[in-house]
């Protein structure tokens, strides 16, 4: 059975989320970011601006992983929870995953909508959301749906969801 | 710049596609598979069951990549993109990211639909689906519109966007 596995960036964030964004009123949902792709993997772009949404794959290189359960975003009002039942980054694997509106191909920046990831975050992949990433009503635990409500103001940049309501 | 990143997996298929399913009738989309949590991890799963979908991060260990593009699912009928334009395996770094429906989580194991993994895959990382992973109407090119079409009798398994039509 394999150990380790070992990932080369293909990419980093060359203009991503303010660090401060906690005590300012930057949203990370419509925070427009940019991605620089490393010249040996340009071509594998082509193609890529027929989809108006990417999946971006990120090495969260700042997170550190400490502990299994935690409560989310931090925060004491949240039940403790699995770590896996969280999308907090400090995982074992310290693996982003972030569904982003795609605004412009311009090798070798990509501009997005979305992406929650700091400036020189490395970038592991990029593919493109299709209709299989698609679930129309999942369900989720009730204090994620309390964070999404309180978000309600502020989430409506990337296309998402919207029929979910407030 | 970080020039390599180095992840251990935190569990692996035990039960994925079998590898003649292209040969045969198993669908990809509605197949059931088992994942093993390995012991250390698995206090990290606790309320993942309060979801009805999860995102699967994994290692296309048996994936090699070669070239930057391609025609998707090497059909002859399909234009040639970038490897970011598909979702095919061979990719720089061969991470694949699957939204799977969750059918059972009974530690160490987790039983999903829809994992497109075949047997001994490394389990890189579980995250939970949520509100900002969907995409109401996303724009796709022609050709995933032609495969979806045609995939249209074997798709309906996971929740998947039933709206969006054959």
């Amino acid at each position: 059975m394999i150990k380790a596995i070992s990932l080369r960036p293909i990419g980093y964030v060359v203009k991503g989320i303010p660090k401060k964004s906690k005590n300012n009123k930057i949203s990370k949902y419509k925070y427009e970011s940019s991605i620089k792709i490393y010249n040996e993997y340009i071509a594998g772009l082509e193609g890529l601006n027929e989809y108006s949404h990417i999946i971006i794959v990120y090495y969260l290189h700042l997170a550190e992983f400490k502990r299994l359960k935690g409560r989310p975003w931090g925060r004491k009002d949240m039940p403790e929870v699995g770590i896996f039942a969280t999308r907090a980054p400090h995982r074992p694997n310290s693996i982003g995953v972030t569904v982003c509106e795609l605004l412009e191909v311009m090798p070798p920046y990509i501009r997005v909508r979305g992406l929650d990831a700091w400036d020189n975050t490395p970038i592991i992949d990029i593919k493109p959301y299709d209709y299989y990433d698609i679930v129309k009503n999942p369900r989720v635990p009730s204090w994620f749906i309390k964070y999404w409500s309180e978000k309600s103001k502020e989430r409506n940049y990337r296309g998402i969801a919207p029929w979910l309501g407030p």
